[in-house]
């Protein structure tokens, strides 16, 4: 019998929730323990309902980690395209992975973590678009140090000082802690700005970052 | 048969090499993928001979966790408690827990990522420590803030966005790439301190922090 066929933004949703819901029982329970069983009851299908959107285990792995990748591009990077200067992109990119790590952490750290779980040639596929990420963030270093903004650093220490920061997020951010989500995004954004820009020029950046609410 | 004795001096020395070979190796491979045997190999030793310095893999595991607290403690902790005011104390504890993690960088990361490889009671021994090497660090971040000096950001947020980024400079420093270690740690260590900073402080506080040779 053919599958039945969904609408594309529907499929998109839900495909959406599945990567969500599966990356957060993998991150909770490592990707070896961790059966398509349980994957498919903690989102309320059978494992012939599973299939329809993932084609196993490994696929599933490697699906969460290009929609988390899709995210990052659409949230971090596409925004800070958009901005005219330097700082306004380091600001937009900074902000948009920052709130992607505290509102889909789980899927973020798997992106990360688990390359392994992958073969090489999937594994290739997600390097090369990391890889183009970072060359983003190296790329708007370089822009800031052309404009003789940036701190005497070499832009690739940089970018994975800003990296460790907003990445490191995610090991100790609690959703119901002590702490508000858009503070602690507001918090690092500020952070990781302060970290990359001469301090004469530092001030008038952070000026630009709205505060939450 | 009784063990031989060992003059203290030497066998710390010695303990301290089997625990960085040990960390490598647990490091590169994988701490349940990793034999004794293995261990005892890489270390010139006999299986039995290793075991006049350990008392079993998961026992070897702690061994590592508690030399490299030990010397987080010793170059990090240490250091900047002499030190008078919170911006010289941040600097001493920022470079000396950089400067390990590129020397040090397997043992270090054993330390933050292993831990579910301990049982219960030598987590929580673990954990105690991390604890107060982060209350250290956190507890200097408040003194800046008493002093005026930091950004406003929260102690918290600001002592683990410190972390992230040394921490993860173990994911992307090689110490036979581009870029010198000492470099390396420099770099690290102004960015940390600049993200922490109100910007018209940052500037005099860097200007403390002696580049490299």
């Amino acid at each position: 019998m053919a599958k039945p066929k969904k609408a594309g933004a529907e499929l998109v949703e839900r495909r959406g929730e599945i990567y969500r819901k599966a990356a957060e029982i993998f991150h909770s329970r490592g990707f070896h323990a961790t059966s398509i069983e349980q994957i498919a009851d903690a989102v309320g299908l059978t494992k012939a309902g599973l299939y329809y959107y993932i084609d196993g285990k490994q696929d599933l792995l490697l699906q969460i980690m290009q929609y988390a990748m899709d995210r990052l591009e659409q949230e971090a990077i596409e925004p800070a395209r958009t901005e005219a200067t330097a700082a306004e992109k380091l600001i937009a990119v900074v902000r948009g992975h920052a709130d992607l790590v505290v509102r889909d952490s789980s899927a973020l750290t798997i992106l990360v973590n688990e390359l392994e779980g992958l073969d090489r040639h999937e594994r290739k596929s997600i390097t090369k678009r990391q890889r183009r990420y970072f060359d983003f963030l190296r790329g708007v270093l370089v822009e800031l140090d052309e404009d003789g903004k940036l701190l005497p650093i070499d832009p690739t220490v940089g970018a994975f000082g800003l990296l460790g920061m907003i990445l490191w997020i995610s090991r100790w951010y609690r959703p119901r802690g002590r702490l508000k989500r858009t503070e602690v995004v507001h918090q690092a954004s500020m952070m990781a700005i302060a970290s990359l820009l001469k301090p004469e020029f530092s001030e008038s950046v952070l000026d630009l970052l709205t505060p939450p609410d």
